[in-house]
């Protein structure tokens, strides 16, 4: 029935993924003038990628003088996506179908060889740990796009991604026992303190001169960063990849803007068909000198108005904080350690309010990079009982300049055990997500159901809780540091006085056991 | 030479103040129709209290009906003092001299008996321990009058003169063996949440039904507290006197606008000439819902109008901070937990800040009162770093309900021993105090003489510090918790690394040692 196929259709193909094993891995590919299709062959997992790979012109300079891509169709649905040129006279499109069932394709491009194919594919339920892309749920809260919950319990590691093989293999197995479930991460290498070493690969051919040619794409570091984000993928770990940076010595950070525009369409051709990409669209967009707030304003169109599939986007700031009540931002991604206004950051933007970067526990010179193990435990439930999420970093010096926060390797800290003990803690908690209740101290949860206090540096030795009528409920004292859950014997309903440790840092939960 | 006196002059006489020991105690007091003055016999140091008393008219209401008081003269200049009607016939007028020398003075009145009354004293240098009152001094900073360095460590028990004498030498004796050299306290009586219990004296005469007689004040009530103050003196510290609060369910926290004013004139009168006196205008200003700005603008002329020696000036908010760039503000005295806004305030006001309330060491529910001594140790040590000073307090429960920070007793907890240990090391600082210094981490010191900077919850293993050049400077690294002080090896100047601690909490001070 099916010929030898003259182009590759296939979903991705990178050796940790999974969703591959149903495919024969390797379909060659041949030069065709008019190619066939094998329809009845493809399949691919709802949220997985189909990829459809073509040849056809490799004069001149395919990725400004070519355009292609494909409208994928459903019912009466169509999505239009974006192809890409990967060198050599190849062209793919990527696509991340949402629902089960037979999809079918269109090609378009300026290139007749590339332009009208059609096929189609089967779109399978999804396998095992497939729950689709993370998306803003509960109004301040995620979830996986098939509504299992996501909270993110994030981690920075700016540019592993640059380290090369043998570092970057470190970092993964690293994440694989971590409690980590996002990664901040960035596109282009990174220029600064514990940062010296150049980068495996350069975004834009590199002459040895340092000159970057910026009218065409280098695919190698492309696919590199594709396999690490399907690493991640691999790892349940959703890669919050930033688009833009000033850490850089190498012109990345002052390129002309139809340039800093082809290389965000680029990017998100190549990229957005990976269900766990979010886009940061900067890493301290405010110290980039460069850019102004128009572009970052049409740095946000763009990518709302090309990525078929809506991933999250924010942008983290310096000192500044972006305004996100503009309707592109998904979610709050932000930079400061005012940790006591998440409430008021929450009910002000009423979106998800992500402390990326609230410092770092370590112990070098600068001040964003050595607080203590305690501290940013802290920082952590200070965050989630007032509704929000807190991001972690890690810079111990090392005699190597492998520090965590933006090379990856290993972990060094007191804090990242502490934080697995919350996110055990969240995973217990109610799926609609911890919203902060009015109370004396801080506290978070869902009324009437369950709630979560934290007393931070208060040391009360009896409280009077007051908790919504109708319902008996069971009490845990909790010690985040010490990593304890004592139960509190009998249960509870109404307004009643509780003894306390009577030491600081201490939190308090309730679960609805009964009416 | 002399004649028996036919009216009192002398110092005030109260059992543990030293400064009456060269006078004989007891003066008779005797009916005077044309009173003789022995003028030889009288003499009193600098900044303590000459006391004249006369007999004048008991019938009537006094403290309504006469007017009294005297103009003291030194050289060429003249200071117009207010007496006051002390009950049973015994009229009082007070005077401060802030000269060595002879002074002399005339009385007036509405009275004739007490009008046109002369005489003089002596005034002699100042005795061990007496340094006058305390004044702003260096701007941000405080001094005795006669230049001695004074460093506020205050403490707060709102209503320890309430509580009768048993206690009240209780507080007596803790402060004895205490750190503290300030001490906020009320002069209404108290009533919240653990003080149920009556004061010992009434301001005014009270009837049975639980009415207030505005129209006189109680003697007994005025002289009790006149006892504390000079206990305090006696004991180095100064009497922050709290002049209204909320905190009331006896009327004196909205009695009408004249005897508010009546009260203020009366007390000033009485306790003016106490060199250790400071006027907190109210605690919880805006709490005290019968007042208004007006009033308490009124109320600060008032004394500033009256009061003949400027003691300190402020006023303690609730969540409100005054305004205390008005010109009758001496110091700004906060209630508030961010010291981080330290640095701002002082230089926003350019006068000394002090947080008298940023919250208690204790383990009660209120969160005000509950924080750990770590914290509260920690709250002085970044006050301090930044320029500005902290108060402490302490709020433990008790099963009789005696809480330090508002009935005195004995203090439980940890903080103070290490207050004790920062006053030691405020103590051998530069006299002109420390301000603080533009530095990448909290420090504050005088520019090529002293540094000391706290690293609060940052914990680097190693930093540049840059002093100063054109000096050598010795270092330590103190442990303000363990109350450690870690001589470094070595000088330094100009530019250079210095291993740190690695641990947070920790600081770090330069003294200079040559050129």
């Amino acid at each position: 029935m099916c010929t030898t196929p003259l182009f590759e259709v296939s979903p991705a193909s990178y050796d940790i993924v999974p969703f591959v094993r149903s495919l024969s891995r390797f379909l060659l590919i041949l030069a065709a003038a008019s190619p066939l299709y094998c329809a009845n062959s493809q399949s691919v997992e709802r949220w997985d990628r189909f990829e459809l790979t073509l040849k056809g012109p490799a004069d001149g300079n395919p990725f400004l003088d070519v355009t292609f891509g494909a409208r994928f169709r459903f019912a009466n649905r169509v999505v239009a996506v974006d192809g890409f040129y990967d060198g050599e006279g190849v062209y793919k499109v990527r696509f991340m179908p949402d629902e089960s069932g037979e999809w079918s394709y269109t090609t378009f491009s300026s290139a007749a060889p590339l332009s009208g194919q059609t096929g189609t594919f089967t779109v399978t339920p999804p396998g095992k740990g497939n729950h689709g892309p993370v998306r803003v749920r509960y109004v301040t809260h995620f979830a996986y796009e098939d509504g299992t919950p996501y909270t993110p319990i994030g981690t920075t590691s700016y540019a592993w991604v640059h380290q090369g093989d043998a570092l970057e293999q470190q970092t993964l197995a690293t994440l694989r026992q971590s409690p980590f479930n996002k990664m901040r991460m960035c596109v282009f290498p990174k220029h600064y303190a514990f940062n010296a070493n150049e980068p495996v690969y350069y975004p834009f051919p590199r002459s040895a001169a340092g000159e970057n040619d910026y009218t065409r794409f280098t695919p190698e570091f492309f696919r590199h960063l594709e396999r690490r984000v399907a690493d991640l993928e691999a790892l349940g770990i959703e890669a919050d990849l930033i688009l833009f940076h000033p850490y850089d010595r190498w012109g990345y950070s002052e390129m002309p803007a139809a340039v800093d525009d082809r290389y965000l369409r680029y990017l998100i051709a190549r990229l957005a068909s990976f269900r766990n990409v979010w886009w940061s669209l900067a890493n301290e967009y405010d110290f980039m000198k460069a850019k102004n707030m128009g572009d970052w304003d049409r740095f946000f169109r763009i990518v709302q108005e090309t990525d078929p599939y809506q991933h999250l986007r924010s942008i983290h700031n310096g000192t500044v904080i972006y305004d996100h009540a503009k309707p592109w931002v998904t979610h709050v991604s932000i930079q400061t350690s005012e940790l006591e206004k998440a409430r008021d950051y929450i009910a002000e933007w009423r979106k998800p309010v992500v402390y990326d970067e609230c410092k770092y526990e370590g112990n070098i010179h600068q001040r964003w990079g050595n607080i203590s193990a305690q501290e940013l435990v802290r920082r952590f439930w200070l965050g989630t009982v007032q509704g929000a999420y807190v991001g972690h970093g890690e810079t111990y010096l090392d005699p190597h300049d492998v520090l965590w926060w933006s090379k990856g390797g290993v972990l060094h800290g007191e804090s990242p055990q502490r934080i697995a003990f919350l996110r055990r803690i969240l995973e217990d908690a109610p799926k609609e997500g911890l919203n902060s209740i009015a109370t004396y101290y801080l506290g978070a949860g869902q009324e009437g159901r369950y709630y979560l206090f934290y007393f931070d540096v208060n040391q009360p030795a009896d409280y009077t809780f007051e908790l919504a009528k109708g319902a008996k409920y069971r009490a845990d004292i909790i010690d985040p540091w010490a990593m304890t859950i004592q139960p509190v014997s009998g249960t509870f309903e109404g307004k009643f006085e509780m003894k306390l440790p009577g030491k600081p840092f201490m939190a308090v939960r309730f679960v609805k056991v009964g009416e």
